[in-house]
């Protein structure tokens, strides 16, 4: 019996990175999929308990499993987890993403929450994203890194706690230099909602925004994607500060 | 004109522990509410950019304004922070929580999902959690703690990219030993989906789970806890591992 991966993402079971992601991974192992139904950007690290969840059966061959889950990208991890493994993973993977998930987007993504979910129950995990929103991007730029950065993982593993953040710049496979190590930038979103008024003259407020990133500096994972580098942040699944714990111990107890 | 405090939660405008904490704020300056309609537990860090937003008024007055939104707990908090408040807060809140929000419960929490935006946006923030789920929980243990942190922080400010997870024992007032300052707690929920069969004979999956902790060592947020003490946690909102970089780019770089 081969090895299992575990994939995972946020844009939904039918995603085309997603469809990618799984052709590479099958060159390792055989594939369990538990992905969400449709688009679920921006639900981060959040689960569903006030309803319950229904999993579908998409497609089930020898090798290859999918499932199609109407929760989370982390609910999905869990599922997947929980209930449709039939051996646990040597490895869990989300994405590949439709769209950046650097700097400061971490936080925000479903399947960075996906991949710390994996991490959490102590599995090796990796997102991945492309930086292309379109739904029929060219992914061909990503084959070479995300198969390299697997077979890293699958024979190195990877520091305890440790999610690794991947993000591949949207330019031809021949024109990427390399892959860097990096710190996620300092960045944010600027003037993020934009006000309307509806039929009826009442406002409502849409998510928007404007990107800002001041830190370009080499060592940043801005710096590397805009510099025609796949960037690869070891992300924190244990987010206690330690090094804070003893300066606030002197002002609380 | 007095300071302006931010206050935020995941279970609703209309919740008790969103109550007793604008109270406390009251005595330390002027209190904006931005807090979701409705029970919003669980949805960490998510953002909501499919759909319009709503924001309501639901009373004014010169010291205390209280708006519900219809959004997740950050949206509450980017909503506020970008149209909502007439000067900048010194302190952004989030809580009193109904429930626990330690140990790996962090990942999960809307609480901690709207305070680690406002520390993203650059201000102090500090989540409140009171380990009780009940809609009409006794916040009286609460006070004294939460009005001595609020004090020190406005006081002392927080390290820089720190928010502070604060949760209180359900225990009366006089039993409370003191304030601990802690690490999260490896923990982790089992069994976490209850499966079950609909009236027409098809399953569905209903998240539950049981809370495992063997991290009981003085340190952990769940020792303190179940000693007496309020536990406090630093908690990161710049989520790279940076002490794994160097070792990580010998392998990939």
């Amino acid at each position: 019996m081969k090895p299992l991966l575990l994939i995972t993402n946020d844009d939904g079971y039918a995603s085309k990175g997603l469809r990618t992601l799984c052709d590479i991974a099958l060159e390792f192992g055989d594939v369990v999929v538990m992905a969400p139904e449709g688009n679920s950007s921006c639900l981060s690290h959040s689960l569903t308990p006030n309803r319950p969840l229904r999993v579908r059966t998409v497609s089930e061959s020898e090798r290859l499993k999918i499932y199609a889950c109407d929760g989370t990208p982390a609910d999905c991890t869990k599922m997947a987890l929980e209930n449709f493994c039939p051996t646990r993973p040597v490895l869990a993977l989300a994405g590949i993403n439709h769209g950046s998930n650097s700097s400061i987007n971490v936080h925000y993504s479903g399947t960075m929450g996906a991949a710390i979910e994996a991490s959490l129950n102590g599995l090796n995990s990796i997102g991945f994203s492309l930086l292309s929103h379109s739904a029929d991007a060219d992914f061909g730029g990503c084959i070479e890194p995300v198969r390299n950065i697997i077979a890293d993982v699958l024979q190195n593993g990877l520091p305890v706690g440790i999610a690794l953040n991947v993000n591949i710049p949207y330019i031809p496979a021949s024109e990427i230099k390399g892959l860097k190590v990096c710190r996620a930038a300092q960045s944010n979103w600027h003037d993020s909602y934009q006000q309307r008024i509806d039929p009826v003259g009442r406002p409502y407020w849409w998510l928007t925004g404007k990107f800002v990133c001041d830190d370009l500096q080499p060592g940043s994972d801005e710096w590397a994607l805009r510099n025609g580098y796949v960037s690869i942040v070891p992300t924190c699944t244990d987010f206690t500060h330690h090094s804070s714990i003893q300066q606030l111990s002197r002002r609380y107890e």
